[in-house]
């Protein structure tokens, strides 16, 4: 069987996921499409709009056949990171392909980006460095170290965010010497970053969180999402009363800035000396995650590099935990844990059991493991928010629910 | 100006307390009543019913004159850091006299129990040691200890809660040699630990908390609390919508735990191996701080004892921080902050101003001092279960806020 993997967040899934997965399968010509799905806490260092388990009940509905968890040690990091543990996933589950959604929509200039940034390494490095030197963001210092090495008039445009994590996958797969065959479709029209929903009916995750916050907004989800997620949205948010969202957090993460000392902070993965001391006092004053936000940004750092370092705080993630497992798994994954499949999927997994060399776990329980360590506080830390009833059964199903199944329905029968 | 010192917690002031004070400004023949009051966090491990400020009104509004803060590091602690803290601070504002209450009620048996400790204590000491060894909590081991040097009979009854603390404000007037003259009077009525309220107008703190979880129990509440209390109350719970406690914080604290390392559980003041180990197994299905509790209880640890490691761990607290402060703190205070005062307590302050070496402050905004940082995390952590729009309005206070004054109504005049 044949298997194309790609790498999502489903936050939540939407018509351009759904034509991502339907040109996934169709272009690789694959039997099953293996998603690999960040958990509770996602790149832009958020916490998703819906659990996992929602996610992957939508990925499998949506044409996923096995949904497998991104680690929390991936999942929450710069590009690099980010595809160097989705990369390393695929390859341990054999798969014969990675397809990603690209503003660029060609594989071509991923390749040549690749080498020939592999033969300019050492001067591009040198000007990052001296980039960062004079106070620049790190992707400002990134795209201004290529800009004066002369390559981005015949290269990738790597201000795109799509472009930046594909040419990660493309370097993830060389790095990683697998052979699985990097793909890439052209994101169709909306803008990643875009915040209103237009007419058409593709719309940007993004875009769609903010609807979500307002009672017209939702009619307009409907257009852009198919019918399972607004059912999905509108049942979680009927047993929670809300959907989780930094400003759901907040309090929590305001407690833990308040009572934590200079030393603890600077402990926590991604800290470093100008956020933590800004950290420390903005939060006394601040009223709201945005208000926070807004105190700690400044030149030096985006808005998702704050974010992130939020997350590590909220999650009390720290340097030595993320640097004590991240090696580590670029060599050999601890586990790889398995969050839904269909039977195309499952027997997909059934054929290989023999051969793939990394455990397939479908419950936390029995793993001791720095790398799950860090799965499950995530997953306590998301749930921390929750009403208390809800938090119970939640907590026991990190620990105990076993993958969710869900198979495609076949496609109707063409007419004799 | 002769002054004679209480030490009290006012949770929340009501008619013993209003006796006490009376009594204890008449038997000292005393000018002005120093009041040491705890801030947030009280010596049983619980979250003061109503904030420092509150109660230092109520305080001043019942008869005390001035009104100093006992920093965290003292107040919640066994009753021996306790009574030290206590007592270092009334020889500092140089008190003359202390009075406590106690079940006992004279004061002679607290001096001859304290030569008589003096004489055995290299014995005593064994004793509490074989007795904790055999697994028995330190109130039971000290209680067995004593029984077993047969001075139980003759001497005071170490097993009531008031006796406990008298006895250690005695021996800490002796430690440190000072020359506070101690005094008791006895508590009237209401037990300790009573919780259900009587008749008459006198009930114990314990038992008033608990009638206010109920709208019935404020009607009783009534009868045994000064006016101003029940105003206060009402007045804190109209703006905030609820009395801070335990089940109020328990959100919090078990996020904390949720996302606590094991090394940062070890790090906590109180943690030892079976108390954290047992939170850390205990938290998950906890659904409330009393659930919590109940999971917690063996007959290793006291309620009080689990419950004050609850609160250590609440405000992040460590062995490390509080191991710096105490010793100090015993030896020279680094300051003492003023709560409020009336315009004699004023006047008294005033005449020893040139004499006193300990600072006496009226805001924290310039003191960098670790004692003082526990003291603003406690302020912190408490606040974190506040409404924002309070939490900021309450955070701003702490730093900034200025003594309150009242001033006792003259007493009505005789008629001629």
């Amino acid at each position: 069987m044949k298997a194309v993997g790609v790498v999502v967040e489903y936050n939540p899934f939407h018509n351009g996921h759904l034509h991502h997965l339907t040109e996934a399968r169709k272009q690789a010509k694959a039997d099953v499409v293996i998603a690999v799905m960040s958990g509770y806490f996602l790149q832009r260092g958020e916490p998703a709009i819906l659990p996992k388990w929602e996610r992957t009940s939508l990925a499998l509905q949506g044409g996923a056949d096995l949904v497998v968890e991104l680690p929390y040690a991936f999942s929450t990091q710069k590009a690099e990171w980010f595809a160097t543990g989705a990369v390393s996933i695929l390859a341990a589950l054999e798969a014969d392909a990675l397809c990603f959604g690209s503003e660029e929509g060609t594989i071509e200039p991923f390749h040549r980006l690749y080498h020939f940034m592999a033969k300019h390494r050492l001067a591009w490095d040198r000007m990052i460095k001296e980039e960062l030197d004079k106070g620049m963001s790190y992707p400002t210092a990134t795209s201004l170290a290529f800009k004066r090495l002369e390559g981005s008039a015949e290269h990738l445009d790597l201000s795109r965010p799509n472009n930046i994590l594909g040419f990660h996958y493309v370097k993830a797969i060389y790095d990683l010497h697998t052979s699985i065959k990097a793909m890439t479709i052209p994101r169709i029209k909306a803008g990643y970053h875009d915040d209103s929903l237009n007419e058409s009916s593709i719309a940007s995750a993004t875009s769609i969180r903010k609807s979500l916050k307002t009672k017209e907004g939702w009619q307009m989800v409907d257009r852009v999402v198919p019918s399972y997620t607004t059912e999905m949205l509108k049942s979680f948010e009927k047993e929670t009363t809300f959907l989780p969202s930094w400003e759901r957090l907040f309090p929590l993460l305001k407690y833990r800035l308040l009572t934590a000392t200079p030393e603890q902070l600077h402990a926590i993965y991604e800290g470093e000396e100008g956020l933590e001391y800004r950290a420390l006092k903005t939060i006394v004053s601040a009223t709201s995650f945005h208000d926070w936000m807004t105190k700690m940004k400044t030149k030096r750092y985006t808005w998702t590099r704050i974010q992130r370092y939020a997350t590590h705080l909220f999650t009390n993630t720290t340097k030595e935990e993320i640097h004590s497992v991240l090696p580590r798994g670029t060599e050999s994954l601890p586990y790889i844990r398995l969050l839904g499949m269909t039977s195309r999927g499952q027997m997909y997994l059934n054929g290989k059991k023999k051969q793939l060399t990394t455990p397939v776990i479908t419950r936390p329980a029995k793993v001791d493991d720095r790398m799950m360590n860090l799965d499950l506080r995530a997953a306590f830390s998301y749930y921390a928010s929750f009403p208390p009833s809800l938090q119970q059964k939640r907590l026991k199903e990190e620990f105990h629910r076993t993958p969710i199944r869900i198979d495609h329905k076949p496609e109707p029968k063409k007419e004799a």
